[in-house]
């Protein structure tokens, strides 16, 4: 265990000493909905980071959330080393996240429950057939008629002609409550106008739909990608190196992947840049105001967790080159420990062009090719898929991504009944509502050291007239950069007119050059609105979702943006992020900060969308800016260079001998010959 | 000729021949500036592509822009079958285009100027250095005290101490005024308080410099992209088919690449989708308000042209696997023929997940990966790059992505100097000031028939109040459509609020199962409002700038959204866009139109930028929506596919034959095996 870095997640054996010291405890019969590691604290891991050879190494500590047999969740922290239990608190009324254990059980009892057998003949489906009747179950929410004491989840229903059968094809139009205490359908949601199972044919993408269709298209020639002398990072256990990044890759049961301790080699000197990065939450609201379509709003981290739905990437062959896997380990409900074989997935790519110049005198010119890291994962949310990367560039710039993919919601409607706007018939009877997917990424900034501040920056006109003397021909633009320095006033929203951005700068180093002070500007381009209405449920439970930024203070254990149990909760009062705003007077100027940014994207769902999505990309930057002194990828080789001095002398160009395939497309060696 | 298509760029005989025609006629003394192909009449054209077997072809016509020994420039247009000169009309106080050799005959004249001497000296070069001095010259764009009879250019002044060294490092701080008639330096612009010359160390970029100063990284490892097979797309001249694209490459001097033609392959049926698309004008405003650096705001496209200034591929290594090249062909001012090898790329690029699913029950799952289509050309604008990619996706969606890279305009200063805000000392003595690169795109769309409607489409929230019987949960929202009625509507800016998007949309044609009109829809997020202000010099000569989108009727010729003779225009009266929307009255509704988006980005400089800038790139998309009655790409074959009645039974997963290269990542074949 003295090999592990503190930022590790824990390994099977950790689980299983911290499931077993709390058994010892508190008996048997706890079912574990967490554990996970309890990230160090912040002080004793950064006094940790300064002198590792004297400074005490960071305990590891395991974070547990368990519900005993009242169905009351209890929290908890073991100590690994002594095998203390260092708290285990009562939190009744809390219903922790939901695991797929829980999940998986739903559909046999929704299956065998009399009431839905009934609904189900009702729809058209016959009692016999209820094998092929199918639910997604998600958690309820919040639904004020049960409230947060019983551990709830809605049944989304479906029915699967047959097994391969894409299953939101045909929706039905009813919706059970499960009660995970009693395993039992407490209540079904019925409309007051039945829709009645579709009986259009079936649109599939499976293969064997395919070729019975047409078959797959043979116009596809093979690209291949080898990397033969291996990748250009090295892995020090969950430790990467690469391009002058250092970083630390965690993964956890909630947000999925965590980046932890980056920093950048400038020229020799190791800089810190971001303490720790994730995806801390998200939410999914739906916008049919239909009961009890208002309970469809998912916070899929922090109700199911990217980590628990992560894909095995060992099942799919997701990327090409040579790549790196990390495998992930989570509990079981009883006490056990479950892998995920490959859930993250680290590899190069060649990026285009890094940097070109030619003199339009001669001809001279540069051209460098740029590689890109991007460390991944994928999870699936029941219907859709999220494929994560977080890419990182030679420059300095950190890229996450998300691809959005897998397969609309949807729910049953008459064939051509009009949808009111609030969806869309994606196929015959097949209703997709409009929908939001709202990310929160958490970001504890360390540029050049620990206290930093938080600047919205506009571009805008000089305020001086067209012909007056300051701006006597009206071209004066500038960037206006204006200081968040309380806590209400880092609630700062996107301004599409002024191009706005948010620099994290470190106002005590400024660049010797631009005089102005190092930062890493925050560039996002997709910020949507929150379109649940102030006072709305929605509004009321995803309070991180209400502002484009927010900017808190840094404290232990402030992690999840929605609470830290989220399944249920009410939003009265509103949990994480409007907690810690306060009352808004906080100092967030020159500080430990933690900026929170939602971006996403507002589905209107169409036909191309169904019945499986085209990935669809939304992506933001993280660039520095008056952070170098110069362009930090010069000495990236160029794969072709000729200098004037050369073209005068007709001496021959530089051509990177490493960088092999750029030449295949000039067979003669044209490439490397001069202007004619 | 019989075999060229109409919308084929003019073959060098070509343009001898329309200028042996010219010269007949009008002697021996004019100045090419201009022999590209009139694209057909459009009406002539469509009838044509109809009915190739039985209508008329367009005839092969030359456009041609020529200078006589008055300086007057003279529009003329010749019947390359005829030989008949079909108009030739003067157009005094009109400057045409700039050509390269315009732009290469002036450092030599600054060097040898007595005056440009004296003000060298004064910078601090000794008059034996003059060879070490350059000139990026510019059209002068408007300067009231020339006005626009006079082809000028003023020069922006540099040192190079070294022949090999960065030129930007080393400005110099007065600016000649060039007289393209007599060869003479009429004028130079010299500030009241004098900047010396810089004495800094050089800052380069170049191999020599890289080497001396640490040398290269020697931690890439190569990244080898091979299609062995070869590439999926077919060339028939200019028109390539690839995954159901259809699409004619034309090229011209002022826009490069120009898209014609393109339709998509609908099982079965081919759809029109655009008639042409382009990249029709950019401005370059900079924001320094002190004279004389409002002259810059470049219109690289109308004052110098894309074309023109595009980089042959041939030179330098840009793309990676099998790469088709297209050649381009330009008249030089004495009348002969320039090649530009290799000015346009055409390559196909692995494109990650084109979608993926994965059912939570039993781990069946799809993946498949996306191809893209990349066809580019890098233009180099004196000191930028533009490297231009239309990439064009299998599921319908096309991307128009421009890398910016090359090296920043800079300004002299003294070193520490305050900019006021209006530039960055990005090097000391080096002022890159601050400056937007605002690009207009053309679309003609075709969306399945001649006669479309934009729509402005912003996702809001309902209207009613939460708690009220229409939205009692608050959450309510959905995608409002304005239709763009009049050219006076058709005026409309981007809304960050709403994520404002625009369709183009037919309304005679609906969605079969979404009732909605079948439409492409523009999603652009990079748009920053035109920062010189209403009335300004460069909003009165920009005038496409004003707005992110325009409208307009189509009518033949009206391609050039700045006007057609773009260099020393006064903007008085405002020429291109705003002549054309008139009053405002004109209906754009249902009937051929034009969409003119205006995009790009506002950028503040860092030192990261400098000497030469990391590549930043900027895209948007024009996706299919309510196009397709379904996902366009199921039958894309996928990597690795496994249907849930394949788990049951135990059966092997499907896996892609072709894709050969993913399986790299798993050389125990682990990649097909089953879940452990």
């Amino acid at each position: 265990m003295t090999a592990l870095h503190p930022f590790d997640p824990l390994l099977p054996d950790e689980i299983t000493k911290a499931i077993t010291i709390v058994q010892k405890s508190h008996g048997p019969n706890l079912l574990f909905n967490v554990v996970s590691l309890q990230e160090p604290r912040k002080a004793e891991m950064k006094a940790w980071l300064a002198a590792p050879e004297t400074a005490p190494k960071p305990k590891r500590v395991a974070d547990i959330v368990a519900i005993d047999q009242n169905g009351t969740a209890h929290d908890g922290l073991v100590d690994l080393e002594s095998g203390a239990i260092i708290s285990w608190v009562a939190a009744p009324g809390c219903q922790p996240i939901i695991t797929m254990e829980e999940l998986q059980q739903v559909e046999l009892i929704v299956r065998s429950d009399p009431r839905v057998i009934e609904q189900c003949v009702i729809s058209g489906i016959a009692p016999e057939d209820m094998h092929k009747v199918y639910c997604d179950p998600w958690t309820i929410g919040y639904d004020k008629r049960f409230g947060s004491n019983v551990r709830l989840q809605q049944a989304l229903m479906y029915f699967r002609p047959h097994i391969d059968d894409c299953q939101y094809q045909y929706p039905l139009d009813f919706c059970p409550i499960f009660d995970a205490s009693t395993k039992k359908i407490i209540a079904i949601d019925v409309p007051a106008v039945r829709c009645p199972l579709s009986t259009v044919k079936p649109i599939n993408y499976h293969p064997k739909a395919v070729q019975e269709n047409g078959g797959y298209r043979s116009d596809i020639k093979p690209i291949n990608i080898t990397q033969p002398e291996g990748v250009s990072f090295q892995m020090n256990g969950h430790q990467i190196t690469w391009q002058n990044w250092n970083i630390h890759i965690g993964f956890n049961y909630r947000e999925g992947i965590v980046l932890n301790n980056i920093s950048f080699n400038d020229k020799g000197t190791n800089r810190s840049l971001f303490y720790r990065l994730s995806l801390a939450e998200m939410v999914v609201p739906y916008g049919n105001p239909e009961h009890p379509h208002q309970r469809k709003h998912a916070f899929d981290l922090g109700e199911y967790g990217a980590g628990y739905m992560t894909n095995s990437l060992a099942l799919g062959c997701d990327c090409k080159g040579s790549i790196h896997y990390l495998d992930a380990y989570f509990p079981t409900q009883a006490g056990g420990v479950r892998t995920v074989k490959n859930a993250v997935c680290i590899h190069e790519e060649d990026a285009g062009i890094l940097f070109k110049h030619t003199d339009f005198r001669d001809d001279s010119m540069i051209v460098t090719r740029a590689r890109k890291l991007v460390i991944q994962q994928i999870f699936t949310a029941a219907n859709y898929e999220y494929a994560v990367q977080w890419i990182f560039h030679q420059d300095g710039t950190i890229q996450p991504e998300i691809k959005l993919t897998g397969i609309l919601n949807t729910y049953s409607m008459a064939v051509d009944e009009d949808t009111h706007g609030w969806g869309t018939q994606v196929y015959p009877g097949v209703n997709a509502h409009n929908h939001q997917h709202l990310f929160c990424l958490r970001v504890n900034p360390e540029i050049d050291g620990p206290d930093n501040t938080v600047f919205a920056v506009d571009t805008v006109a000089a305020d001086d007239a067209v012909g007056s003397a300051e701006n006597p021909y009206g071209n004066a633009f500038y960037a206006r950069r204006t200081k968040l320095a309380t806590t209400a006033q880092g609630m700062s929203d996107y301004l599409g007119d002024t191009s706005r951005t948010w620099e994290i700068a470190n106002t005590n180093k400024l660049n010797v050059y631009s005089k102005k002070p190092v930062a890493y500007k925050l560039v996002s381009r997709e910020v949507p609105r929150l379109l649940p209405k102030e006072g709305s449920l929605v509004w009321k439970r995803a309070g991180f979702a209400r502002h484009a930024v927010h900017v808190t203070k840094y404290r232990d254990d402030q992690l999840w943006p929605a609470g830290k149990h989220v399944p249920q909760t009410s939003g009265e009062t509103s949990l994480g992020i409007p907690e810690w705003i306060g009352d808004g007077t906080e100092s967030i100027d020159n500080t430990d900060i933690v900026l929170w940014h939602t971006f996403g994207l507002t589905h209107i769902p169409a036909p191309e969308d169904f019945p499986v999505m085209p990935a669809e990309p939304i992506t933001l930057l993280l660039r520095p800016r008056n952070f170098f002194t110069s362009n930090p990828v010069l000495d990236v080789p160029p794969s072709y260079a000729t200098m004037p001095s050369q073209i005068q002398e007709q001496e021959k160009a530089v051509v990177d001998a490493t960088d092999k395939m750029s030449k295949l497309a000039f067979p003669s060696g044209k490439c490397c010959a001069k202007t004619a």
